[in-house]
This record gives C-alpha cells, structure tokens and sequence, in this order.
C-alpha cells in the first residue's frame, strides 16, 4: 500500500456509507471505517477531526463555491444578485454530484441526531460564511445576514427536492425554481 | 416548602442563568440548580428533559405563538401574510421581555456548543412547525416550507438584533423593520 493516498478520503468516504447503512452510526467505528479500505485509524483522523464529517467533507467545496460566487461578482451588484451568483456557482460543482449516493447519506444523516446536528451546524457557518463576503463587499450587516441564509435557504430546500424520488431535474434547475418561488412569495404580497 | 410549586420553572430558570453565568455550563450539575431554589434533582427534571433545557422553555411559548397566526388567520391569505401574521402574535408575547435577562441567556448560549446546538434544533423544529400549519391550510409544501423558514429567519435575526448593546427599539418594531428589508431585497431586484 502506497504511503501517499490520493484519493484516501473519497474510499473513506464511500467505505463510511457502506459499512454505516448497514450498521448504523454508532455501531461503526473509524477504525473500522479505516479498515475497510486498507489504513489505519490515524490516516481516518487525518483526513477527518470526528467520525461524523466523514459524512461532510462535501460541504467545504460548497463553501469555497458560495463564497466564490460572491467575491468574484462585479461591483455594484445588489444583495441578492450576489446570492444568485452564489448559488450558481455552487449549483455548478453540483451538477455531476450522483444523486444515488447524495441520497445513501442524506437516509444515513436524516436518522442519526448527531448526524442531524452536524449538518445544521454546517449550514449556519455556511452562512456565516456567505454574510461575511458580502461584508466585505460593502453590503450592509442586516441586508448581508438576510441575504446570506435566504441563500441557504434556498441551497438547503433545492436539495432536499432534489434528492427526492421520481425527481428528474438537475440540481442546478431546481436551485433557480426554488430562488424564484421565494422571489414570488414576496413579490405577490 | 410546599409541594406544589406552581412558579418552580421560573425559579429553576434564574437560578441556572445565574450559577451557569458564574461557573460555566458544563461545571453547574441539574442538581445544584434544583438546589439553589430548594427544589431536588428529580423535581429539575420534571420540568425540563435535559440540563440544556433550562435555557429554552421560552421556546414552546415562542412555537404555540407562531402557530397560533398561522391557523387563526382570515381564509385566503398569503403565504408571507401569514408569517406576518404569525410573527405579530410571536412579537406580542415578548413584547415585555425582559432585555437584560435575555442578554445574560444569550452569551451562555453563544458560550456552549451544546446550547447552540439545541438552539438551532429548536428553530428547526419551529420552522418545521410554522410550515405544517401551513400545509395545513391548504399552501403547498414548497411555499409553506420556504414562507416558514423565513418567518423564522425573520425572527432570529430580528432577536438577535433587539439583543445588541445600545440597542433601544422593542422587538415588534424590529421584527417589523427586518420583514420589511427582506422584503426589500426581492423587491429591488
């Protein structure tokens, strides 16, 4: 076994799923985990700092992106023109994710409330995240907070459409559907 | 000290803000709160599930308000009439809050992973309630989850303003003006 492991964290990630569907959450370890695909526990924490974020290793590239949409924007862009940016960005890197395997872990998160947890923790400093580009940029704190976990909002309620079954359309489609069935609620009244 | 209690939660809450304020949350034991009030371990947990709690009874209060709007409202209204109508009953209820108590909460709360956590959980539970409510009534379930988890965007970001230092507005009015400049970013683009 090569002592470099390039792409370690992906069998990690793909032995997590694996052997946790089966098993459950708690009866799996990180050793175990680690086992499966030939390393060792320490190579496990290496490459995640507790055994739930094996499950959200993802999130940092939506972050990247998100944030990406945003500092990269031309100026003068409004609040929420920074958000659609944002998003389809994100929505980008998202457009080849398998939408089987999103849906494995999304039942494995869904029963386990440590699981649960991590997930929501992650959406709020991805919005955090998000606020503060936009900060940065001069957009006003309020407007920035708003227009950030709408945004998230947005990301976090087209996923979960798009993870349900029958549905066909890609992520990317449904993120704008979504922003505008947002839009129109306000717009109506 | 008699046996019925009927202010023993109130009780049990100062006494947590103040022995968590002093010590930490993680050093302050259930019992050692029950204590301060001349209550026991078993009558702490008659009241509140786990030691988190203590901190989130409001919670419920804030959950039956919401609820509340959304299903006395006039047939026929819209999605974000709704939240506002439902944000009005919650902001009516805090309206006398008191600002130094809920300061003093909040920094133990921003202080321990374990209360943000359930902090977060509670909003999730809150939007999730708003959004049934109004399934309930008839609007579909993207409309209904996208409206109550604004609502409850809404309400979080308007608190956590009414909590800064200096500040003077009531909540209503803040609830009020933050809708508003939500509102505002659809609006304008």
């Amino acid at each position: 076994m090569a002592r470099w492991e390039p792409d370690a964290q992906a069998r990690l990630q793909n032995a997590a799923l694996e052997l946790v569907a089966r098993q459950g959450f708690e009866r799996t370890t990180a050793a175990e985990i680690a086992e499966a695909v030939g390393l060792n526990r320490r190579t496990f924490f290496r490459h995640f700092p507790d055994k739930r974020d094996v499950f959200f290793a993802g999130q940092d590239q939506i972050e990247a992106d998100l944030v990406a949409g945003v500092t990269g924007a031309p100026p003068g862009e409004s609040p929420m023109g920074l958000v659609g940016l944002a998003l389809a960005r994100a929505a980008d890197t998202f457009a080849h994710l398998p939408r089987e395997q999103a849906r494995a872990r999304q039942a494995i998160i869904d029963a386990e409330p440590a699981l649960l947890e991590r997930e929501r923790q992650k959406f709020a400093v991805l919005a955090r995240s998000v606020g503060d580009a936009m900060r940065e940029r001069g957009v006003a704190d309020l407007e920035a907070t708003l227009a950030a976990e709408s945004g998230v909002l947005v990301f976090k309620t087209a996923f979960t459409q798009w993870l349900a079954d029958g549905e066909s359309r890609s992520l990317p489609l449904i993120i704008a559907e979504t922003m505008a069935a947002l839009r129109a609620l306000y717009v109506t009244r």
